[in-house]
């Protein structure tokens, strides 16, 4: 399962075999079972975490007490409560396991060391913040301005793996949209 | 003029006098005219810009050719297109000024090698970067979830003071709701 992350790590940063070996040290295996919560609204995210294999969705409750998804992480990613994890206050947000889940977690002291002991992790931790903040405007702009079926295509094209993995509510709530219009937006689209 | 962002710098950030000035110094003054642009969708962002007085707005353009109000830009804070600014590619957004706006620009090599050399402002723009990331995380939820009375309510408890210096059609375009629902959800304040 390890394997993962470090056939992740050699395709995506520069981080030498070394030093590969150091940042996996630390590291603690986890599991979750499908709708199992790693993160709870109120409790500090005390751990950077990557995705070995499974599906995460982080969400949120509104003021009408409704749940609202506001990003998928799967496997081969990394995540946590940013807000949360950096300023170690209670989260705002949830954190919870679409399907069985494997992880890898750090303390946040070992992989903020880690961070500053291997300038590769660094900048590659710099770059996922960066690439955080674009996908994020993106996000806002279509939640402003798309149609719930420009909102349903552009999900189809970005994240075509994840369609057969998720149940239609979860798409509905990441979309913004009722599980009615989805599903008559699909109904429309396969009789098309 | 120059005054409003060294008290600024005292005030934030931990960074001394004699770098401020090294900082100052190979900064641009510039003044927008109501309205005008200071990016344009397809251009590459080539510049780090503080707000020294003023107020700028980020619009993308969707689909259906209508522009969307991303983000509001008001004086003491900085500002770019971080995707195009971070990879030098064309920006997919723009940016525009509400009033006249008095900035200080640096060119990106500039302001990067000031951050590599000043452990002090480094730091401080991490953070910038960070709660960035938060805000824009609560922007989507709002989007996802909030009437548009409720918007609309959390844009007076948080920016009160962008309130009587925006026309109701960019305090719309902003929230997402259309320019008849605004006025329609102010009367029935007034008259509450």
């Amino acid at each position: 399962m390890i394997d993962l992350f470090i056939s992740y790590l050699r395709k995506n940063t520069s981080v030498v075999d070394g030093d590969i070996d150091r940042i996996i040290s630390p590291s603690i295996l986890k599991t979750l079972r499908r709708n199992e919560l790693l993160l709870q609204q109120g409790q500090i995210c005390r751990h950077k975490v990557f995705i070995l294999k499974g599906l995460l969705y982080h969400f949120g409750t509104s003021a009408d007490g409704n749940d609202h998804i506001l990003q998928f992480s799967p496997e081969q990613t990394w995540t946590v409560d940013a807000e949360s994890y950096d300023q170690q206050i209670p989260s705002r947000f949830n954190i919870a396991a679409v399907e069985k889940t494997e992880l890898l977690l750090w303390n946040r002291s070992d992989f903020e060391q880690l961070r500053n002991e291997i300038p590769a992790l660094k900048s590659f931790a710099q770059q996922l913040i960066s690439r955080n903040v674009y996908s994020s405007r993106q996000r806002i702009l279509t939640a402003l301005s798309a149609t719930p079926e420009e909102k349903y295509e552009e999900f189809v094209r970005n994240s075509p793996d994840l369609l057969s993995r998720l149940p239609l509510r979860m798409i509905a709530s990441y979309l913004g949209i009722s599980l009615k219009t989805l599903t008559r937006i699909r109904h429309a689209q396969i009789h098309r």
